[in-house]
């Protein structure tokens, strides 16, 4: 299944309108180019309405979110619902202040979402409707294991009925889930979280991932998180002793550049829950 | 003359001014000091006549414009027209939005450029004062083909004559044309479209060439050109089976940096028409 | 006593709010990463007090300031004073716009500074009130040679004095010094200066030693110098024939991602002034 979702992106390459975050920006645009999808990232209220309506998906990521980009996400995204296009929600560092949790909250009440995309703190913050994330990070105490699996799957698969989006809680197990099935999957790797913005590039996959293949949110979304896992993995092994965190960067990128729709279908690894 | 061109960016290491997208920023900046020249970044109105001042050469690109760039943008304009300094426009997206064409239309109007170089459908749009760009790549349907040639070059002389710029066509075949002259260049490698900001890149490379060659913009431009080129060809040449478009990014700039003007020469791959 | 340092950046993970620049910001975050410790960015006025507040030290860089993020340096600043954090100043670029000189010259006067980083030119600018930099990179003519040393020593000693902050002249010889001591450090590589952004990888890992070493800002601030410097040199000895000013960006974040703090301790190269 996850090689025809991949091979729609390959062969549609659908155009990714992105309002993401400085930091990792190149790093989303690259990684959108990798899967064969094709970015464009604008983010001033006067165009955003036109390069929606061009794309057909649209991923906003509050990452480094300010006065000036607020209003262009929430009209990029009432843009992108009217249109019936998919949106992706990464509500970067969501409980981390209060600008980060009221913003990610407005989104999620003005504009309708595909998948939204996160840590299990952030996606706890918006749940709660309030939450004290330790930065952009996970909290330690909130990390996903086998313990607390069915517990995170149950939560994952109410918050999703309650908002119709497919939640992606992204960790060392990941949890794709609609109102109904989950996805809980395990690809990757911990280095993973050495390098900064493997959660914004995901976001920017899914929503290529999602654009290609709108009428299957839920299995689009764990198709890319898969084969980020896997790109991390691919990634990992090529490492020599002198290579870190910025060679693994690159080379994440690499592999979902060379990664074939085979190699994804074998090489996911998930069951569903 | 490429060697000299080249020699004289060693050798002068100009300051160039980029108001510039902050998603391939730092591949911009690490691009002009591969060539030798020394990059700075700054974007508010009220610094930029004295930077654009401290400078030889400027570097406008709209690739994520803003309200509050765009003023900056032409202030700084004006600013290097009165100096005397060479001007580079890279009208990215223009004709994905109304803002992107109206910007790109109104610097045209507002500034004299020394170079304009985007993808065949941004050069389009200019050209015919409105468009439909299909994001920030040239569509399908405008590429330049053999067959199409000769039609290029004629549209690219007619444009350069009519704004009083040379004008970079650059694709598959890049076109580098003044009123009179055109450039054929036939160096790079396809799969220079799979990394996000070559083009941005590129332009900051020309402005580099041109600030350090300020009296012959159409032969550092098509020197730019070709460097930009044959450094796709030499990074692709080094290029592992696991190797990707982030890879590829890397080695592209470290082409820059390690290429001679005596290579340059050699490698340069173009007929004039 | 840089093992201790160093070690302790890795325990205790330190979270760091860095206000700066998109040029640099990726390679900022990762070798933030690289070190062990945390990054997060905001530069919104409406969050920054609450972000401060959360982590343990604060970056400041004016590589690309702007009207909007200038008021929330003072406010993220004041937010960090309140709270006893260490606090760095990358002053980029100071002395080549007004705009540049005259907000670290109020940032100096309205927050104190534990740790002020810049290139001679820089830092002379910020003593002198006033001054003429050529762009971002020192001026050839202030260059710190072991000829101007004993003068450059004294120098930093009176402004470390006069602004109660450590004071970091970063060149091809590194002063750290209080109004009493000096480490003069000569880790580090020509090449560096090739990459863009090496002085604001600085700041950022500079921050993070001081948040991790909050009562030992002198001797923080040099053992981030010389681990910087450190890695230069270890990346430097990796490269191959074909790579350049790219691959040796991130080979200098790998570096650090792989330095032992026992490598850093026999690795660094100072003397005391």
């Amino acid at each position: 299944m996850f090689r025809n979702l991949f091979a729609n992106v390959r062969a549609k390459s659908p155009l990714v309108h992105n309002i993401t975050n400085y930091v990792t920006v190149n790093d989303c645009a690259n990684i959108v180019l990798a899967c064969g999808a094709s970015p464009i990232m604008a983010d001033d209220a006067a165009e955003v309405e036109d390069i929606t309506s061009l794309c057909a998906g649209l991923n906003l990521n509050i990452g480094t979110l300010n006065s000036r980009t607020i209003p262009s996400m929430l009209l990029a995204g009432h843009t992108a619902n009217r249109l019936g296009h998919p949106v992706v929600l990464d509500p970067v560092g969501a409980g981390a202040s209060h600008l980060r949790t009221e913003t990610a909250l407005r989104l999620l009440r003005e504009v309708k979402f595909t998948v939204i995309r996160g840590n299990i703190s952030e996606i706890r913050t918006l749940a709660a409707g309030s939450g004290t994330t330790k930065g952009v990070d996970a909290d330690t105490a909130d990390k996903v294991t086998d313990e607390t699996l069915d517990k995170t799957v149950a939560f994952a698969k109410a918050f999703a009925a309650r908002t119709g989006a497919v939640v992606a809680v992204t960790g060392a197990i990941d949890i794709v889930a609609d109102g109904e099935r989950a996805f809980c999957i395990r690809n990757g790797h911990p280095m993973m979280s050495a390098v900064t913005g493997t959660g914004c590039q995901l976001s920017a996959l899914t929503a290529a991932f999602c654009a290609a293949n709108p009428d299957k949110p839920l299995e689009a979304a764990a198709a890319a998180v898969c084969a980020m896992g896997l790109a991390g993995e691919a990634a990992h092994s090529r490492l020599s002793r002198l290579d870190g965190n910025a060679t693994y960067r690159n080379y994440i990128i690499d592999a979902i550049f060379n990664m074939t729709p085979e190699q994804l279908e074998e090489g996911a690894r998930y069951e569903m829950r």
